[in-house]
């Protein structure tokens, strides 16, 4: 490469020139195979984008009927001008923040347009000379008093555009109306083409597939609580897979292979993503960045009238309450994720001592996530989740014993502490998972989920909790088949892990 | 409270109602009061807005003499409102946007005018029948595309406002065009009256007090890196804060008082924040969702020329990067916040041994971070962080040293693990430093920061650590006079921990 570039620099500019010409074609060529590509994904995304797309063009040639039959433009002349205008600045993507900006700019050209024709009369009451000054000065004034508001968070959050709106109709109105004599009816045209290109966003937005901002908050809620779940199912197999790959031949205490421990205790199949799979488990990086998103969702979800499973005044706040749980969570997988293939090697005398328990908790705390999750999803009770939760305390504070031990016994004390520290993330965790649990809990309660009568009766979930800590140690059966193979996808998704399986239940 | 609520609900309404009444006056004067406080103190965090809403007043009543004077509007007509819609919409908070908006809705207006002017003629080139069914088609069609593109991540980024002009002015001039026979006419109008607007909003952005978004880009990633400083400066006092409170008398290795660690070197006062100044500990927080400010600031500062220290191509994409990394840090902090005030019992033996390597970690990444930030404030090389940078990483190495013994001395050692992981967390976090570090390092080169001369040389910085890791065991020398008192805000803005004092440095 070196004697390349060397023999590049000395036939100077023009070959140099000549080979960019040569390869303009290739370049360009390249290029717009990616822009393609690019669009294509956006579209593959979403595909409601596409929708919403053809939506717009549709509700903007609607409106261009106002200019094209004569009846309509007889009435509304050149203001029909501001009907193409509403579609295009109103029209958005879900139907929360087309009406929210339909709402704020219609009423705040009715107000700017009232106060405008005020401060008109008023400035004719101050003679020729008075005029200009006092109509330069109240545009001035309520220029410079609304644009301020717009930095307080409350206006900014809800109001901005419809400030916008009343600065821009307000100054039109007093200006214009410096000039114009039917003030009044230059107003009334305006709101009433600016209401017909609203209303015309509004119907399209509403019928033809709408996307709603308050299902899209709720989905990215659920689905934020299944990449925790999706990390913390996969974690325990990624993190102890060194002593899978490496020579050390690994057994668990009950003398199975490790592998075992990934058993989905419903089809026999595996229950956790295969190790080759991480892109899955760096799927909740995008969580730590996800807050404007939610609190944007929140506010345009406010605006929408009850829509399939929700009703007009669904407790939108309770979900950014979740969320912002869900990202603290976030921010401890972010520290666990440093100990996933980091270099440091750790005694595997003490990590096998401690994986049972490790695996228990992450497991557990994953599958609490993923019911969390579906309850969410379905709309039912979250009481699914409960056992899973009581599983992943009650193996916390069998980590917290035999954490005891493995130190005790161990001399490497010094290589012990990122396992340890591992360990105390995961007890973080368990303590955030109970966390979000109560807040699915109360947001249950709060959007009347429907109740579910628990397949599990508190006592079997305590024995269920006996056979998960230490599960094949006490439960030694030959009933157990084993198979570990396949990925997390395997696992259908309505799939109930609580399910016993052929009486016998093996929660780990 | 019970017995009070028993006791309202049976009055019934009437009472109910009255003594709401009642309160009215009450509630709504505290809520008067509460939104003015809240508006004075959106006016108090950043002044820049008064005046910028005192700029978009000024803006639009210049812009409104286009209506006023007579030569004026008897050159554009009805089309000086563009003039006024442009201001409201154009003038934003910095610069940059100011420019990003103006810019683009120019370049719109006039690609969609003179597409307009096409579409227009084509459509009279297929007969009266033919007319509005092209226009209509070639309106859907674009509006459609256009309204796609916008979900295109570059697209959004940059042009997305551009967009929505040529999605509006190409529907306008298109179907008015229909109507209205002098269309050329009309777009160059429209096209000066929008670039009479636009250049009023730019050249008052620029002329009075300009807020430059490149400027504030590069302030805010320099303050965020002052926030991670603050905190872990801090760390050390608050979270070894009970063995002082405690009933144990703390005495360090060399016999001083613990206390004796946060000595400012310069000038004998208190370096880290008091105990109870909580509240600058927790000012970090802000960093963990600050992406979306930075990503828009970058995108803004783009299109500002250069300006007071910064050149038209200044390297913004840098300082993403950098506040990546930054951000990075400051989930590692959350993770190591949660153990400030926890409940949890550490045996204070072992606390007492790893404290000093914790203690000089924490404060001396705090202080390399607070040097890197002093460094892009000054825009001078960071060198004066490297020794800094060496001494935390010396203090790290130590601390698995000390770890070693203190583990092995320790029988309690499951209550150990909390310190343990927080031990292990300051590790990770010089790694951090040191990332942070390089990039400062990168930046200074592709902005052509100031080089300043280190006055510590490396060997006298080796020197510096020794003292640094066990300084009071080795250097228990009479000059130290030693004063605990006062908070972080007893530290002078400027002062440069690095220089000598008598000729005698300790860097604790």
């Amino acid at each position: 490469m070196e004697i390349e570039s060397a023999s590049d620099k000395k036939p100077g500019l023009l070959v140099r020139g000549w080979s960019w010409l040569k390869a303009l074609p290739e370049k360009s060529k390249a290029k717009v195979i990616e822009v393609a590509k690019n669009v294509r994904k956006v579209g593959q995304d979403d595909p409601r984008r596409i929708v919403h797309a053809l939506k717009v063009g549709l509700a903007l040639s609607v409106v261009s009927l106002i200019y094209y039959y004569k009846p309509f433009y007889d009435g509304f002349g050149i203001s029909g001008m501001w009907a193409v205008l509403t579609v295009v600045v109103v029209f958005e993507f879900s139907v929360g923040a087309t009406l929210s900006k339909g709402l704020n700019r219609g009423f705040a050209t009715f107000l700017a347009g009232a106060l405008g024709v005020g401060a008109h009369y008023l400035s004719n009451l101050c003679g020729d000379k008075g005029e200009p000054i006092v109509l330069g000065l109240s545009v001035f004034l309520l220029a410079a008093a609304s644009t301020f508001s717009r930095f307080i968070p409350g206006v900014k959050q809800r109001y901005d555009y419809g400030v916008v709106i009343f600065i821009l109709t307000f100054s039109l109105v007093a200006v214009s109306g410096y000039r114009v004599d039917e003030i009044i009816e230059l107003a009334h045209q305006r709101l009433s083409t600016i209401v017909i290109g609203g209303l015309t966003c509004v119907i399209i937005s509403i019928c033809i597939m709408p996307v709603w901002a308050g299902e899209d908050l709720h989905n990215l809620v659920a689905q934020n609580l299944e990449k925790l779940a999706c990390f913390l199912e996969g974690f325990g197999g990624e993190y102890f897979k060194d002593l899978e790959d490496g020579e050390i031949v690994v057994v668990s205490k009950s003398g199975k292979p490790l592998a075992e421990y990934f058993r989905n205790p419903e089809d026999g199949e595996a229950a956790v993503v295969s190790k080759s799979d991480k892109s899955s488990l760096q799927k909740y990086k995008s969580i730590l960045t996800s807050k404007t998103t939610e609190d944007s969702l929140a506010n345009f979800a406010r605006w929408e009238p009850g829509h399939g499973r929700f009703r007009f005044r669904h407790p939108w706040k309770q979900y950014l309450k979740l969320a912002a749980l869900i990202r603290q969570c976030a921010y401890l997988l972010e520290a666990l994720n440093g100990y996933i293939n980091s270099d440091i090697q750790i005694p595997p005398e003490f990590q096998r001592k401690i994986q049972d328990e490790c695996i228990t908790m992450s497991l557990e705390s994953g599958k609490a996530l993923k019911e969390l999750s579906e309850s969410i999803k379905t709309m039912t009770g979250p009481s699914l989740a409960d056992p899973h939760v009581e599983n992943c305390k009650n193996a916390a504070m069998d980590l917290k014993t035999t954490l005891k031990t493995a130190l005790l016994e161990n001399s490497d004390l010094l290589g012990v502490i990122p396992a340890a520290t591992v360990a105390s993330l995961l007890i973080d965790i368990v303590v955030c998972t109970e966390k979000i649990a109560e807040s699915v809990h109360e947001l249950a309660k709060l959007a009347h989920f429907k109740t579910v009568e628990p397949t599990v009766t508190p006592e079997k979930s305590q024995l269920l909790h006996r056979g998960t800590v230490n599960p094949l140690a006490e439960t030694d059966s030959p009933e157990v088949v084993i198979t570990v193979s396949g990925s997390m996808e395997a696992l259908p998704e309505g799939a109930n892990p609580q399910a016993p399986v052929n009486g016998k239940h093996i929660d780990v």
